[in-house]
């Protein structure tokens, strides 16, 4: 195949261009067929290079873009008041074939809207879902939706399923076990969406549906894929990321109790800190943007130049699997 | 005011009176003015008692109930099936006067329909809600609803709001900031029952509503009071558990992992399983039903005697300080 060619939306996040500029030269470095297109304010972007010696600039052109999307900018605002934005011209990239992937770490809201503008969902798809890889017991599990849609329909319930499935086989799962997530694992247990959403899967074919899973199964590893609307999928995932620090701020303060656990912390500090990392997966591994007729992938807002290198990543792992054309020919046989 | 009596169904939970009648006697020895009486099959509950020495019999009293509710029966079939279960029982001691709390570990489900029916709600309380205290990193804050209401309305959650604010105040919290999670905090975000909820509490008097709350920001302590349907309540307690069993799972593989790491860990875990047990609030804190005309706590089905103790002791709290009258006096106030 030829050279992976991904967009950066240089302008995004919380501390912008100061962290994904030497994120995506460190890429360049370390993937020797990649090519990056850093999209945004061309002088800043063109500074912060410049304190890099050694940069193979045959392989990382910078794009002009005027406007940014703000952290609060509105969706409506992103869409129809910012036709120059950073954002939206990486995603103008994918959708001209200039590049394969676009990665922003900027506002969720506003890039969910960007994408389906831009690149449009894949045919049967109503709503783009988000998914990210979270940690368990037995390795990690796709949850998905992130907070993309709040209110979801057993259809899209379904149809997030299918997606996720298909994401985890692309990222290396073989026959991936799907489940609901659900408040019991009984049939008789759940709002109507998600029972309404269980009997379609049921009657689904080449799925490997499990069933129902709940908040701590997830975590045991019960399931490949775990399915839920986006409002779910939010605060499970921010509040897990809130449990693991206030958890890891609970050991650092334990360590500093007496002076034997002093010592012990002392020792202990480097382990549990590899653990916190670990435990922050949004913060680390990105989420995809699947449904779309393009790969997107979001990097946390707050993601310093590991998390964005990871973003970086998870896009060219999705270029490899061909993720959306092989999204688009299982749509086709589920739901048909 | 009178010694406390508290209608403690004995069959209920995993362990049912293997571990309620220990903890049931435990208390009596810690409470001097605590009476309880035990529901259930007598002979079993008998023989068990008759194991420990020293126990007042004149505070302990055994009330036999033919039927058990299990674990996976129905909440229908709990209600017209089974007319003698010890859980039916306990909850109709309460309604009688016999006793002011009923304590039970059985099936949630059955327990949260028993209630409503042999207990009723308070006027205007549309649905009980059940909560707890779960830990943050500013000390703790009151979750509801955890699963008894998986469709809720804007109307109930802010019910939930009037009842979660009264409960916090009777455990202990002046002003209790009222807040609803959410996945933003700007005031566009959120399904319509969130943002409707948000409406109703805006216009609310005499409630702290400080507005919304992501997940994050529940471990951080930034709401004392935190309302949600039971569908995402139940979602966040349970991948907490999950997530809080996982990461105490791999510090302790973290510290096998090498011969300092082992040493390092022989010293920690003392400390660690403190922790632990601090970050399984479900399993060792109790569950109120909050709504009735009548005081009921859950306790975990999994709890051990450690866990059973402390809904008696959530139950006697709230005798104490007589939560259901004290909640029909705010809730004339609020939704009248």
């Amino acid at each position: 195949m030829s050279a992976p060619i991904i967009a950066i939306d240089a302008m995004g996040g919380d501390f912008g261009p100061h962290c994904i500029v030497p994120a995506s030269i460190a890429c360049l470095a370390e993937y020797p067929s990649l090519h990056l297109v850093l999209v945004g304010q061309s002088e800043l972007i063109e500074s912060l290079i410049a304190r890099h010696s050694g940069v193979d600039r045959a392989r990382l052109r910078v794009e002009h873009a005027d406007e940014v999307i703000g952290m609060d900018d509105q969706p409506a605002q992103a869409l129809r008041g910012k036709p120059d934005s950073s954002m939206r011209i990486s995603l103008e990239l994918v959708r001209d074939g200039v590049a394969q992937a676009c990665v922003s770490a900027g506002n969720t809201g506003a890039l969910m809207a960007l994408s389906r503008h831009v690149l449009k969902t894949l045919p049967g798809i109503d709503r783009p879902a988000m998914v990210t890889a979270i940690p368990t017991q037995a390795g990690f599990c796709h949850l998905l939706d992130l907070g993309a849609n709040v209110d979801c329909s057993a259809e899209h319930l379904y149809q997030f399923a299918v997606m996720g499935s298909v994401t985890a086989e692309a990222l290396g799962t073989v026959s991936p076990r799907v489940a609901l997530l659900n408040v019991g694992t009984e049939e008789v247990k759940g709002n109507q969406q998600v029972k309404l959403a269980a009997s379609l899967l049921q009657q689904s074919q080449g799925l490997n549906y499990i069933g129902f899973v709940e908040g701590d199964g997830l975590y045991r590893g019960e399931a490949d894929v775990v399915v839920c609307d986006g409002f779910v999928g939010n605060v499970l995932l921010k509040s897990s990321e809130g449990l693991a620090a206030m958890i890891a701020g609970r050991i650092e303060v334990l360590f500093k109790s007496s002076l034997v656990a002093k010592m012990v912390g002392t020792l202990a500090l480097p382990l549990l800190r590899r653990l916190q990392g670990e435990l922050a997966p949004a913060k680390h591994n990105g989420a995809s943007f699947v449904g779309l007729q393009g790969i997107v992938v979001k990097s946390h807002g707050a993601a310093g130049p590991e998390g964005f290198k990871s973003a970086i990543r998870r896009a060219l792992q999705e270029i490899d699997e061909n993720l959306p054309e092989r999204l688009q020919g299982r749509l086709e046989e589920h739901l048909s």
